[in-house]
Formats: structure tokens, C-alpha cells, sequence
């Protein structure tokens, strides 16, 4: 049986979330909440457009999907997002009681991984979805603004 | 000399802001940003009111200085908070930059020292300051809060 809504499915939605952050000059990476294969939620870094730390798309998202949900936890919901989150956004997922977070690729320095963020004790934690694409959109992003300084 | 302007006098502005949130039925906790002397954010816990796991006094009072100073770091600033803060704020703080954390009373299980959070090496962590007097507001929330259940 083919299997339209995979993990590559919703995380290549992420992808676009990052593309579209890539364009406004933000740190390229994108969120997208999903429940029962539907997307509730769709964000993408803002940092810079909204001169505020704790914009990242990861936040907004959880901020939205909670919205759109009339409740504030995530119990059955599915994060997707293009890079690894740091210890901010692993935090607030702590908080939210989020089922799973997919990214994609691993922010090695400030991951929560690297960082040792506690998740919550019921969150699923999986990587490696479109690492490529996402790491490379990434760096790409660094390298250009590297050159413009 | 009498410094008026001293921890303790910031402090009693953010244990306002969490008195506030006790009286909307938050669980209460305040805030308060100082720049030179000056208060440029104060907020308090409304994770309830915005049904959002986010909204943290510390969370809001980080955007609410950023958008004050029209830049997002907040490297000469002052958080002043009742009770220490969580991994998330922690986290958020981290990137925030900012120059000193002063929080009233520690929390023992889900605070950021007990989760091992990074802050940012530039800075200054300190507490104990009107810890009583916000562990105790805290307690009487909880207190109540299961009488009612």
C-alpha cells in the first residue's frame, strides 16, 4: 500500500516553511504540527522580521497548534521540524507534552541533544528526515550572509 | 546612602505582576525587565488566559523588552523573577543574551538549575531574593487550587 502522509511527506512541508523563512533573510527553518495526518499548524523562523528571540518557528507553531485546538497540550500531536530544537523549544515541547518531534537535520552546538534539554517523559524523539536538504539549506544560508559582511 | 533602587525593589514589582496572575487564577508568577534603574517590560503567567504553554512571564517579558529597545538582545538588562526560571525561559534567556537573571525562590524540580540549562556565559545567575515571600503565594495557589477540585 502506498503511504502518501510519511515522515517525508510533512517534513518536506517543513521544508517549505524554511524556504519561505530563507527568503525573508531568517535562519532557514520551518515547523509544521500534525494531527491524525492533517497539518494544524505552519511556521517558520521570525527572529529577525519580529526583532524577538523566542520567535522561532518551532514556538509559534506550538503556539498556533494550541490555538487551533481550543487547549494548550499537544498530547496527540507530531512536531516536524527542519533542524534539531534548541534547549527554548525543547522546553516549551517539555511543557506542551508533545507525542513526537521529528526533525530534520542535528544542531550539533545547540541542540537539545548537545544541550541535554529534558522532553517530556511520554515525547517520542526521532532525526534524520530530509537531513540533507535541510542542513544544506542551512549552511548555504550562513555562506551567503558570511559573503554579503 | 539609600539606594532605593535596589533587588529588593525590583523584586516587589515583579511579585505585583505575579499577584496579578494569581488573581486571574495563573499559576503566579511575575516578572520585570530593568535597563539603568528603568522598568521597560513587566508581565506575569498567562498560560491559562492564552491556553499557550508558552506564555511564561519570563517569555513575554523578553519580547515585550525587545520590542522596547527595538533590537531582540538584551545584553544590558536585568530579568528580575519570582520564581527561577524553567528550561524553556532558561533557554530563551540564553539567547536573549541578557546580562543578569535575578529570581526570588528556586524550583527545585523543573527550574533550570535542577534541568541543567545553559545560559549564556555572559551571564550573571542569582536568587533568594524575596524567596519567601513568592514560594509562599506559590504554595497558597496550589493549595487552593486543589481544595477547589
Amino acid at each position: 500500500m502506498i503511504e502518501p502522509y510519511d515522515d517525508a511527506y510533512f517534513m518536506k512541508r517543513a521544508m517549505q516553511e524554511a524556504e519561505a523563512a530563507y527568503e525573508k533573510g531568517e535562519i532557514p527553518i520551518g515547523a509544521v504540527i500534525v494531527v491524525k495526518n492533517q497539518i494544524i499548524a505552519r511556521a517558520h523562523n521570525l527572529t529577525e522580521t519580529l526583532n524577538d528571540v523566542t520567535a522561532h518557528a518551532e514556538m509559534q507553531a506550538i503556539t498556533a497548534a494550541a490555538n487551533y485546538l481550543g487547549g494548550k497540550y499537544l498530547k496527540d500531536c507530531t512536531l516536524y521540524v527542519t533542524i534539531e530544537p534548541c534547549q527554548m523549544c525543547g522546553g516549551a515541547l517539555y511543557w506542551s507534552q508533545i507525542s513526537k518531534i521529528i526533525y530534520g537535520a542535528r544542531d550539533e552546538q545547540r541542540g537539545c541533544i548537545a544541550m541535554d534539554t529534558k522532553l517530556h517523559p511520554k515525547t517520542v524523539l526521532k532525526g534524520g528526515i530530509l537531513a540533507d536538504e535541510a542542513s544544506t539549506l542551512l549552511k548555504r544560508f550562513f555562506i551567503e550572509k558570511r559573503n554579503l559582511n
